[in-house]
């Protein structure tokens, strides 16, 4: 492709030093131009190198080539297991969380924010207004599928994923684990299989067992997620009653599906006719000025189910997600009922309130602006500090990394050490159903950069250089 | 014994009419003097009365004997089955309550208040200093077990009904439904037998369902609910792996256990060291001035779960209720985050101000006196308008009535034709794993008397009378 030939020239001078770390690129403007391409072809090729790792873009500035120090390579994708696996991972996890939630802690295990990155100030004065105007909130079950303006809210922003879907079509939840969970009922019995992507967030594994459905993993590659070809191969391997990805921003690698994979994944699925999952709660946080499709965006046969929440954005305390299915919305609004009865209603009037008064894109542009910078703020710790041998992902969006420390580790010990040291981290072991990435861990970039979070990864890399 | 033989002298007189409605019975100190018994046999003989339904006890002023058309008689306890049963009523349920929730019905169906009845405008203060003293409150999780002040007002609350717990043995939830499937799933798996009692509020058998577990079924005395001989010889002819009971109020027969009989059967599973779950939802609702035990006051060897929330005192729309075990705490924590992650920050910072304040024993006081009023008067609506063979229940505390009308007459055909004339009943078929009490139906009291209500209970007993 043509992009990928200008791509691949400017590789070449990053590559020979004809372009230096912290060098600009010529403008869009110039590479169109000088290389008698269409503008639209260079910034495909710039976001094909961002991509890489290569450069970097700067806001109101251009693209930049990124210090060399960066350069330790990501981590591989795993090959695949042939067949599924039941799931236990229940008590490795609690006993790692029980430890991590004291205090003192740097906290660089859970995803979760500074809290004073959420717009809270915004929210208590909507609280105020809420309080005013419906001063029964509390005195009803606000019954499912849930609160219809805020439905209404949740189906426009939709939108900006490519994806058209009816307010009728989305129940509200107990925060997005709630959403999955509903999800996975009302499309599998225990002992079924779920296909999943590997490495996956721990809580989704839990999920599963405490379903006693099985997990069958597909590796997941760092930036692109799973193949669908590999997925296509892997589901004539055995019966599968569902999928669960994270298409965009996986937890932990951060990967981003591209579109044309999205695609066929989902016409894989709807030929088979197996529902499949999507959890979308990092969507809005990409890097990029696009936001990314969802699954949903191509689901033109109804078999995808797509799940979320504002916990990652706007409130975790709120306990507020979503489940979005036509083709499942009665069972979904039942098995709602029966797990929690009704999603709590000052929330969903509150949360109505700010997407309804604007904001939100402004509040999610300041975010991923902070987390961008704290991931390379913590990338670059990485690259001076930790053992050579380190690998680690380049996220397109989230704020998380995924470390995979050199093979003789074990990031249980790790861990355990780490916490010793008034640092969490989060072993790699909790996020596969088989145990795999024992020796990777992964660190939240959610808090804000201070000296203490630097010291914390120093002690981290110390240990990482100790551990023989 | 001899407070029967003076409630029966009593009794005869009130059947030849030497003492008619409305007159009021000697004191207790008078009476003692005049049988020659202690005032506490006298207390007891007027209670057993009053349990009767032949007297009621006035606040301040003494037992009365009760009008005679109040004396349609109380429905019967089912004989036991031998055996357990698979659940599955959640389609006639949805079908039920779909079509029940449009605006314009008078709402006898669910167990619902009036809005007007709880506490909003209190809440609704301390919602706003809440925001002042912990403005990030919604920027962070309240993970599992959950907010510990809050924990602690809950076990300062259970001293009332005679239990002793720790705020450690607390984990609260989104609502007492989640609890009470938290419960069942540390104690059973798929397959699974569950004791119930039977008649039994439908969320309960759907959670059941949800589960995939079976249910055995115990008949419930409308006044005295279970009986633990019955228990104990049920539990010889199948494995159960946990008892799910309603001591306090039972949904919908309003029994309330007495002390011996709680106590029995807290023995019972204790010996067999079985789990014994009660769900005591409506155990500050009794229209006595003791709050009854919880069956937690017996439960020396620890194997009693207690499920609350304050969906039907407080705030229904909060969705914040607990689970308490000191056996089962840790399994109950790792559940709660699989099923929802945490619970919501805000409304467990607002109750726990709301019970530090004071002022919920008497808000409760009025929600009695309110309560007891209303099922006074839908009592008599019924017994001045249905068909002579219905019979009733006398709940002592709750807010809902449960009525046998006619054998002929089928309650679903009667659910459907009442919405037709806009009137929602819950049928009685949905409190039972066998689809039993096929002509009942549950009338809710919980709204304010009305003009509009007693014409709906009118409706109600002219359809009876028309249904040949």
């Amino acid at each position: 492709l043509l992009y990928e030939q200008v791509a691949g020239e400017i590789e070449s001078q990053i590559q020979n030093q004809t372009l230096s770390p912290g060098d600009r690129l010529p403008s869009v403007r110039q590479m169109s131009r000088a290389q008698k391409v269409s503008i639209s072809t260079v910034v495909q090729a710039y976001i094909h190198l961002e991509q890489k790792g290569l450069v970097e873009a700067r806001p109101q500035s251009g693209f930049y080539v990124k210090p060399q120090g960066f350069q330790l390579p990501e981590p591989d994708t795993k090959k695949p297991h042939f067949k599924s696996t039941s799931v236990s991972i229940g008590d490795v996890i609690s006993s790692i969380f029980g430890a991590a939630r004291e205090k003192d802690i740097i906290h660089l295990g859970a995803a979760c924010l500074s809290p004073e990155l959420y717009p809270s100030k915004k929210l208590n004065r909507l609280t105020s207004q809420v309080l005013k105007e419906t001063p029964l909130h509390s005195a009803q079950y606000d019954m499912p599928p849930g609160y219809l303006p805020f439905r209404k809210q949740l189906a426009k922003r939709m939108l900006h994923s490519g994806a058209k879907v009816r307010a009728e079509d989305i129940v509200t939840t107990a925060g997005a684990m709630e959403a999955i969970t509903l999800a996975l009922k009302v499309c599998t019995r225990p002992g079924d299989t779920v296909m999943i992507e590997s490495p996956i967030y721990y809580g989704t594994l839990q999920v599963l067992q405490s379903l006693g459905l099985k997990a069958f993993e597909v590796p997941c590659h760092p930036r692109t997620g799973v193949d669908p070809d590999e997925v296509r191969a892997l589901l004539k391997k055995e019966k599968v009653k569902a999928g669960l990805f994270i298409p965009n921003f996986n937890n932990p690698v951060g990967s981003l599906m591209p579109d044309e994979n999205k695609k066929s994944l989902v016409q894989i699925f709807s030929e088979k006719e197996i529902p499949l999952i999507e959890d979308d709660i990092y969507g809005d946080l990409t890097f990029s000025s696009q936001r990314p499709s969802t699954l949903k965006r191509y689901d033109n046969d109804d078999w995808v189910i797509t799940c979320s929440s504002f916990s990652k954005t706007l409130a975790p305390g709120y306990r507020v997600g979503w489940v979005i299915s036509k083709r499942f919305q009665e069972q979904l609004e039942r098995e709602k009922f029966i797990s929690t009865v009704a999603t709590a209603s000052l929330p969903q009037y509150i949360l109505n309130q700010y997407l309804a008064d604007g904001g939100y894109d402004r509040h999610i542009r300041h975010l991923k602006d902070v987390f961008s910078q704290q991931i390379h703020r913590v990338s670059d710790t990485i690259c001076q500090n930790f053992p050579k041998e380190t690998k680690f992902t380049r996220p397109l969006g989230g704020f998380v990394l995924w470390v995979e420390l050199p093979k003789h580790i074990d990031s249980v010990k790790f861990h355990d050490q780490a916490l010793q040291k008034g640092v969490s981290v989060t072993p790699g072991v909790v996020f596969s159903a088989r145990g795999s990435y024992k020796n990777f861990i992964r660190l939240n970039c959610g808090n804000l950069w201070s000296p203490e979070i630097e010291r914390a990864l120093k002690k981290l890399a110390q240990m990482a250089h100790g551990m023989e």
